[in-house]
């Protein structure tokens, strides 16, 4: 699916567009270790067996490069955590298989590069910050869209605050990443699931109201 | 206080234990826009007006730097966080007044930087990776006992789990660090109030049981 989506970009480091998402691979991979702002396009060579001058001239710049690894982790996240989900019935169960299929995200390897990137970005003008707003505003406004849809089917009280509900999703979601990623906490996937339980159970509509 | 603490550290570089807090206060202001590990000798010599030559000496390599200035935050937030908040009445008050330092000590200019030291060394491993993870069990040590306090007190539920109150809680302050430092997001400590209230709320000790 990539593939064909973004055929337009290819440029001229590889044989085509499945050379490209490898290279786009291989630098997400390194910037889960040393973070998108310690890739360089030395490193990416090294990694990759590519001409560093190839590399350069594919990419232009170490931002480019950032951005556009960036741009490959959003899209990979779409295709992998947001529009499966939205496949799933509206209210409760979507926001179930939205939470379900971030576990799995940001338990491979590395982690969610995205949650990494802004943290590591938050402090930092420019256009990879402005980009990582974007989108975190986009994921946020996805996962109040999706809670809104469990007012409208009677899943959640009517007074129950979308986007306090996003804001405390990704607390959720940001404390498994850092008792599951850092700690290497046995117990974190259990008390993450617990906590969304304790989310969902406060916003249900109560059936004796 | 610290200087009278820490005096047994002072090193050569400077006039004594003053110039040394200035240092590594200059070199966590630096880690906070461009990470830890973007942090170098070359850049805090060019902040600092010292020569390169008289902190490498002092400092002796950047991971080294990096681990002093990580001790310096830590300490930092003992000093600013945990120890005021542990002269609070026992229980309920005391989970606040933890919440709340946190909350301006996190308001600070630059964030955290014990979160985005967490996030920055989540899969780099190493001294500095140990010292995170000693350091984060720490803390969740410390909200899981001042929340046991408040059960002792009565004020929450004989069955709360502190420790998943305490990595609910970490959720919190991470949600809200990102609603705030990375979307400037003006509502963000008013909706990071409420999750705590709810989050209390739900621990609470229910009166008619």
């Amino acid at each position: 699916m990539h593939g064909n989506e973004r055929s337009c970009y290819n440029g001229g480091v590889g044989k085509g567009d499945d050379t490209r998402q490898g290279i786009l691979a291989a630098a997400g991979e390194l910037a889960g270790q040393v973070g998108l702002d310690g890739l360089t396009i030395g490193m990416l060579a090294a990694r990759t067996g590519l001409s560093k001058s190839g590399l350069f001239a594919h990419f232009g710049s170490k931002e480019a490069l950032q951005l556009q690894v960036h741009t490959f982790n959003a899209e990979r996240f779409v295709a992998e955590v947001i529009r499966p989900a939205l496949r799933e019935a509206r209210g409760e169960p979507r926001v179930r298989a939205l939470f379900e299929r971030w576990l799995s995200w940001a338990s491979a390897a590395g982690g969610c590069p995205i949650l990494a990137a802004s943290f590591e970005f938050d402090d930092r003008p420019g256009p990879m910050r402005d980009r990582l707003v974007h989108d975190q505003r986009d994921w946020l406004d996805t996962i109040a869209m999706v809670f809104a849809g469990g007012i409208t089917e009677g899943h959640f009280r009517p007074d129950a605050d979308p986007r306090q509900f996003a804001q405390d999703l990704e607390g959720v979601m940001l404390a498994h990443h850092l008792a599951s990623r850092l700690l290497r906490d046995a117990d974190a996937e259990r008390r993450t699931r617990h906590s969304l339980d304790v989310l969902l159970a406060a916003a249900a509509s109560a059936p004796h109201d």
